[in-house]
């Protein structure tokens, strides 16, 4: 991000994505159907095989999972939208270090990485029910940390994030690209309820009437409704498709993240998968937007990749079966239709 | 089973099956709140956590998960109604025993036992369309060499099936069970379709017919059109409930065997999860009967206990994620509504 505005990079990375690999899917179409199972009898995990394929470019195989954490604070917690203080999201950080936090554990049954990246939590980004939560540079530069957060590479990337006060920032953004009402939007997040939720409602509202005239560019969405965890975790999207590394969304913060994206280019999102529908109730409506079919509805509300790192042993087993299993020939099993 | 009628045993047993342990239950939900995540945000991991919890009598935990995959022929086969001939059954016992399946994949990805247990498969059932698969003694032998078959210890029991023209059985089964048309219970299995699926859809409508006047009895419905992998597997979850091992069901043919249980005793699946629900049509109906959510779904038909292997990895997860993280005291994170 060195040249130009800041956002004239992203746009033009955004406009020549790379594409699937169709030889790599043509490879696992060839072999899916000489394993010892009946044709499309593995359901989903037979088109997580060809996506994970389509996206690396060799057979599916996943043997470094990792889980990428953004922590970001937001000063739209002033208008009393969390029923948590700020300084939760710093602890919570401390939390993942030490281990304690839901991710730590689902990482340790699914054999994941897992890397925690703070944003500048001791400075918020600004109300966003007042101004613009950043400057074009600092959403740039926090775009292009994202992107480098993944530099140490991965085969497969689950995106995640912390800070209270976001799932306030992710229905701004709904709010910002899809219209509807500014409660179409938002749910409880972390527990909000009563005038928590009816202030949450009320900020939404003002925030998007706000910066009105300027939401129909999505990285402007994403400068003035969205925050540092966001755009990093946008980044790391990007540099995921760029770098060939498969990519599992989280929850509705992610999702505001990958919604940016989509918006600019609907073919963004392609090597994406959607890990959950999470019960926070416009989810489901966000992940029809951008076009995904969830892995797994547990009615989850956490955040912190949690909903991704727990699809991502979904995705590991299919990647295992695909290139695992024997053939029928390899097993002298008869094939259909046999005598 | 050495006194009375055989059945008599099993009528017995199922009258006095041991309820959930409530202190286990209690001693859960007390941690539950302390944990450092907003009350409820895990989902159905938490009361997966419980049921664990209730089912074991202990903290959560899961140890020793073992899938134990049940082998049967079938005489229903000589009414054409399965794709694959009947050596396939024999021939994926051999797969399994050399690692080439697709649950073997899925259990290394999630590090679960397999135990594959083949029964009598030069010795099919008898065709239910002309008469009864099994007589009282076969039935209730076959029940229980399914309850030894987990002796040898898991605390987690996933219970799966293979044997040709066992989906025409399982639908078989359900129709007698639950009445309807054939036609309702039928679905394609392991790929019929065409001729193959009418006659399918007669041979169950036959059978049912021919047994009409016994099939209120659960445990006629079980000998009369079942099979032994169906009887196996009855035994197994009615043994891991009198051993205090929770069960994960996998698909159609497996929710067969939990189907005649829950006819005899509606709470005789309180210790069981559906792993899934599959692709086949009637799944989901089937799942309704006897009361269960499934886990997953993700179009899977392939039975051999996959998508319940599958399924073991979100349970695994939940039982990590309450006993392994940090409590709000231990970690050091303000709670809700903490200033």
């Amino acid at each position: 991000m060195t040249s130009g505005l800041p956002f004239d990079d992203i746009r033009n990375l955004i406009e020549a994505l790379p594409g699937p690999d169709e030889a790599a899917v043509a490879a696992v179409r060839e072999r899916d159907v000489q394993l010892t199972k009946p044709a499309g009898a593995l359901g989903r995990l037979e088109s997580i095989a060809e996506w994970l394929a389509a996206w690396t470019g060799r057979p599916p195989a996943v043997t470094r999972p990792l889980v990428a954490v953004f922590a970001g604070n937001h000063g739209v917690v002033e208008q009393g939208v969390a029923p948590y203080p700020q300084s939760v999201t710093m602890q919570m950080v401390q939390n993942f270090a030490a281990g304690g936090a839901a991710v730590n554990q689902i990482c340790i049954a699914h054999d994941l990485g897992l890397k925690v990246f703070d944003l500048a939590l001791d400075y918020p980004t600004a109300d966003i029910t007042k101004e613009a939560a950043m400057d074009e540079k600092t959403c740039a530069a926090t775009m292009a940390f994202g992107m480098e957060a993944i530099a140490g590479g991965t085969d497969l990337l689950c995106i995640g994030e912390m800070g209270i006060g976001n799932t306030t920032i992710a229905a701004a953004m709904f709010h910002g690209i899809y219209g509807g009402e500014a409660a179409d939007w938002v749910g409880p997040g972390t527990g909000s309820a009563g005038d928590v939720l009816t202030r949450k409602i009320d900020a939404v509202s003002r925030a998007v009437a706000l910066h009105k005239a300027h939401l129909k560019d999505p990285l402007e969405v994403l400068r003035r409704l969205g925050g540092r965890e966001v755009a990093a975790m946008a980044g790391a999207i990007l540099a995921a498709r760029m770098e060939r590394i498969p990519v599992i969304i989280d929850g509705y913060v992610a999702t505001a993240a990958a919604a940016v994206l989509h918006a600019l280019n609907p073919n963004a999102l392609d090597h994406c998968l959607a890990g959950h529908v999470s019960a926070e109730p416009a989810h489901a409506a966000a992940l029809a937007k951008i076009g995904k079919e969830p892995l797994l509805s547990l009615g989850m509300r956490l955040g912190e990749g949690s909903g991704a790192a727990l699809a991502a042993g979904i995705v590991k087993s299919a990647a295992l079966c695909h290139s695992g299993m024997a053939t029928f020939d390899q097993a002298g099993v008869s094939g259909k239709d046999a005598e």
